[in-house]
């Protein structure tokens, strides 16, 4: 009979580290948290990580043997094939051979992820995508990351990760987005993208509301400081991440036309503060921009899985690779 | 020991049908044309289709019992599932079972696919495509279509064809499309679209060898029109097509950040008349506005098959459908 196995998931964010231990029924056992602190550079992170991973394995009384392998979520794009993060540009990584580092100094199998790959195939299996043929996830926060699960699989290129849905120009001659190009969705329906928009509001008068809230600095301006605003009847934040949220829409309609989801996942920060509205100005763009016959059928899903989708899915994607059965898909 | 096999491969076009019978190798035993003559409605054009088919076996002697199957590229979306045609404007077909159709008359089994899917899947196997991992194609001629292969099979949704890259929103607020919504690629950059503004340079002086050549009638400026003005010196013509090949670049740079294919091959009449420009500014558009780790390994091709693209890739998808082998892929 086959050893019992137990798979660990791992979310490397920008401003924290979360581990967790599943068993193979993909049962939590142990979730633990680390502060990222990216500033202190790529050697100390990676330190940070292993310690990490090593503790939430001590918490479970579970021995490195019996671990089957470990998936990593990683902020940035991936090469897929060697476990080298590309850019995670929120931890000034750049080129960082993570799986090599990882496998040497832990012994166990890796599989180095985007993290939005991650969280929309943790939502596939898990969650909003309910195992369909084809899942479209996208997560607006400070920035916007994508992912597609087709046949079971996610979608990469032949080397890299993809599904750069932030980077799709979307306003030819726009504002100017953190790649360096313009018009790009992220730099005009990111959350940050909005709060630059609604702290000029502030500014000029006409949110009271959020004056209260966070004055005029946009780094006082989270997603839920942004739904109290509205909340609290602030008007002109209201119609701001409307068009943020038809703006995705917009995004996502030229990709129903492309590759026909059958469910969109909407998650992040800005979807789990504001879903209401997410879910109604997206499926209203789809209506409206996506040729009928691709739109009509398509879900739109706000994601189920939270912070957990990320980690859900790395385990499973390492269970995935490194288990020995092979899942239908 | 097996029967030796033959598969036909036809091309419904809006102006003429293409049928072509091919050996187990893909060799072209026969190949025969008629005229659709789409206003005579659906039963017309049908019954024609039939015949042709019925004309092409005669013609290479072979018996219907030889023959494994028929795949038929459409010019509109189609239902993969039951082999409906949903839509093709060109032909008043609306919602046309012609799978159904077809094999009751003829007694063979028969694979409907949309036109520009069958394109693609033939330069992929046969020609520009190299078969590649994941092979995108973009089709400008009077609208402008796409494809995808990736791994070897083409993309499609769960009931119906996609990859509709002509109906991509470019221009936000822009020109009317045939669709009925504004702004659309197909609207901006279709040989319809070029037309119209050579014709109205024309109107103002600014294009004199088109004067010659066509006049102010858009009906007249085919793609090798505006060719034979580009080199006789009409540079606002040049202007009026790099345009036009750098914004279908956008639309392919939105979808290199997506799905991050090996190969772009660009075909269709456009491209056949105007292969430098075209290749030209999409590897600018593609290298301007892809991240630049999904758009550097890129490569941009010319369709290599023309006209027998439809037909070889129909063919070899009957061949893969009703063949009873398993291609790898």
């Amino acid at each position: 009979m086959e050893r019992s196995k137990y798979w660990m998931g791992v979310d490397v964010g920008g401003t924290k580290m979360l581990a967790a231990l599943f068993d193979q029924n993909f049962k939590l056992l142990v979730e633990r948290k680390e502060k990222t602190n990216g500033r202190e550079g790529a050697k100390a992170v990676v330190n940070r990580l292993q310690t990490l991973i090593v503790d939430t394995l001590r918490e479970a009384e579970v021995s490195r043997k019996q671990l089957g392998g470990i998936g990593v979520g990683c902020p940035g794009p991936v090469n897929v094939n060697t476990g080298v993060v590309l850019a995670a540009p929120n931890l000034g990584w750049h080129n960082l051979p993570l799986r090599k580092k990882l496998e040497t100094e832990l012994g166990r199998p890796v599989l180095i992820l985007n993290d939005v790959d991650a969280g929309t195939y943790g939502e596939y299996r898990f969650g909003a995508g309910e195992q369909a043929r084809c899942v479209l996830g996208l997560f607006p926060g400070t920035g916007i990351g994508g992912g597609c699960i087709y046949e079971g699989r996610i979608m990469h290129g032949s080397a890299n990760s993809c599904f750069e849905v932030g980077h799709m120009l979307v306003v030819p001659g726009g504002r100017l987005c953190g790649c360096g190009r313009h018009g790009c969705l992220e730099a005009h329906a990111s959350r940050l993208a909005v709060a630059a928009d609604a702290v000029a509001a502030v500014y000029r008068g006409q949110a009271p509301a959020l004056r209260e809230l966070a004055g005029t600095d946009l780094s006082e301006v989270r997603s839920r400081t942004l739904a109290k605003a509205i909340i609290a009847g602030d008007e002109v934040v209201a119609g701001i991440v409307h068009r943020a949220a038809y703006l995705l829409g917009t995004a996502a309609a030229s990709i129903v036309n492309l590759i026909a989801p059958d469910v969109v996942v909407l998650g992040g920060g800005l979807v789990e503060a504001l879903e209401k509205i997410y879910v109604e100005e997206v499926r209203r763009a789809i209506t409206e921009q996506a040729m009928s016959f691709l739109g009509r059928p398509v879900k739109i899903r706000a994601a189920k899985l939270g912070d957990r989708a990320g980690i859900l899915g790395c385990a499973a994607l390492a269970a995935d690779a490194f288990g020995g059965k092979k899942r239908k898909s």
